[in-house]
């Protein structure tokens, strides 16, 4: 079996040129379209799902009003708000429907993937581009020795994360204080 | 606002010196046990639920029976089941109380956190220990400058990925064949 | 204020007649369509969804392989397997996707919803009609004073769990020994 | 196999005389207390937990704050709310375990449940008792023929929508206008 050292330094290798590959302006305009939307939805399937849930959960603990697609208490979507949409390959059934139902009221399109000619590109205000093997292989896409779409959806988690450390440091916020708007129900 | 260049680099860096300080002995004992087992269950709370619901999911593409606590359709624990509790502090109220009731029914318990002397102790079978600060921070924790827990959610899936692609190389699987046990209704 | 007396009774009452509307036909003609499943998919929104996660967790102690499209662990549907949409108007775009989707691989599609001259009906194979009014008012459908669809939500749990009493019945089940199979990390 | 018509007449008929043993002032109580809270938590396992999510779901139509604990976006509990807690038995562990960490912050706990003489009675505020059978049977329980605890299930939600019916009137809400505040991405 691999050694535990091999597989974490190849693991830890492909995220962080993968991160290096997205370009940065994207994720100062995504910045932007956050702070000034009035409610953030996101999207997503499968473990790309979890980690926009992670995301939205953290975003919420920094102040702004995030809900998943789905979820008990979702409210209406209005042309004040953005869809984040998460899809590798941009062409997952679900996420494409919810997004051309979205653009209809008006609403912003955010894609996250790494196909910026899939079927979500004509909804799409912005993209912002992993461009890592997910589903299927296309030429101008990082491969993985990992198992399926992992790369892409650690990268998510990662790029996501990097940007709560930007959003933490744009808003000036105290570390030590966020706790007290973390569930306490734990 | 700080730059994203310098936002990746906090993060895949704080990633890369946790992944490093993981017992890679523990990490092969825990593999070993993931094998022995029967049925692996998996709870935890918050974004560490979601990474472990990451890890769930790719481990049941491997050939696991995996079962998040609290699924639909979740069966009942036996003494050839282990139970994995995601929980940095160890003190989760909810993940503490399942693991003990676990423990009755002869399940095995892995806990894996960053404070090794929780409550979760006196039930744990074996401890993977991502040694990083948490909600409490302890003096042999690595500090982070993200928010909250994010450092130790990032190892978690980077940790469980790694593990993926070890017993990927011990299966012997072809990646390419992965997809066929993949949902295909997305 | 309206008396729970009067809310209870008008409630029971809606259900009453919502349910005796349905074809005891149809009833047993699902019921045989489940016993010959290997596996069982459902997919629903919302309220509807959660109905259905009912289902899903009755059928399952009863023995049979069930899992809501989305699971975490969710396998690849096949032309022995049947899909079970939820809706109302049979228009809830994400269902009629992803039934469309689970035509192609083969699946039999059971539609319980209360127009039967939806998008769904092309694909369907069978339809078991709850004939209440749901989010767009129908002349064959029974009005309810209920707010929204909360009478379709109702009945369609009242449905599956009259379905339930009848598999226990044919398949003599001694209801003492189900809670054996029942999940017992609560 | 018993006749569709049998079943549906033995479920609507427990659910009826399920119903009618509920304590009219006691739901009068909970209503005020919805009224009067700041944010309404709700926790429960299982089916209890979906038909909880039904009935946050539908408040939040109503215009209440609700959170299921545990939710992707939920926030801290203060002593300016509730939280109910669904549980048959009362001994659910974590139900259990939360109803005692929100008591500390003050929070008001509202029990629906069968068993009036739980580990929940020491730090309930409110027991909303619907009186049938539940895992453990007890002499003062309404017994049932159907599988598990499907019968407090039903009740669960009917009881919970005939509120909402009673909320509807209360507020003097228009039933047209309620679809403005649903969920349009579906």
């Amino acid at each position: 079996m691999m050694s535990y050292e091999m597989a974490r330094k190849l693991v830890i290798g492909e995220c962080n040129v993968a991160l290096s590959k997205i370009n940065e302006y994207k994720v100062e305009e995504f910045i932007n379209m956050l702070f000034q939307a009035d409610k953030i939805f996101l999207i997503g399937v499968g473990r790309v799902k979890l980690e926009l849930e992670a995301f939205a959960k953290r975003l919420f603990h920094l102040g702004f009003r995030t809900y998943m697609v789905g979820d008990i208490t979702e409210p209406a979507i209005t042309d004040r708000d953005i869809l984040i949409v998460g899809s590798g390959s941009g062409e997952s059934i679900v996420p494409v429907a919810i997004a051309k139902k979205a653009k209809k009221f008006g609403g912003k399109i955010i894609h996250i993937g790494s196909n910026s000619q899939s079927s979500l590109a004509p909804v799409t205000n912005l993209m912002l581009r992993i461009p890592v093997q997910t589903k299927l292989y296309r030429e101008d896409e990082i491969a993985s020795k990992q198992p399926m779409s992992s790369l892409f959806e650690q990268s998510l988690l990662l790029l996501c994360d990097s940007i709560a450390v930007m959003i933490v440091d744009k808003k000036h916020i105290e570390l030590k204080k966020l706790w007290n708007y973390h569930a306490n129900l734990e």
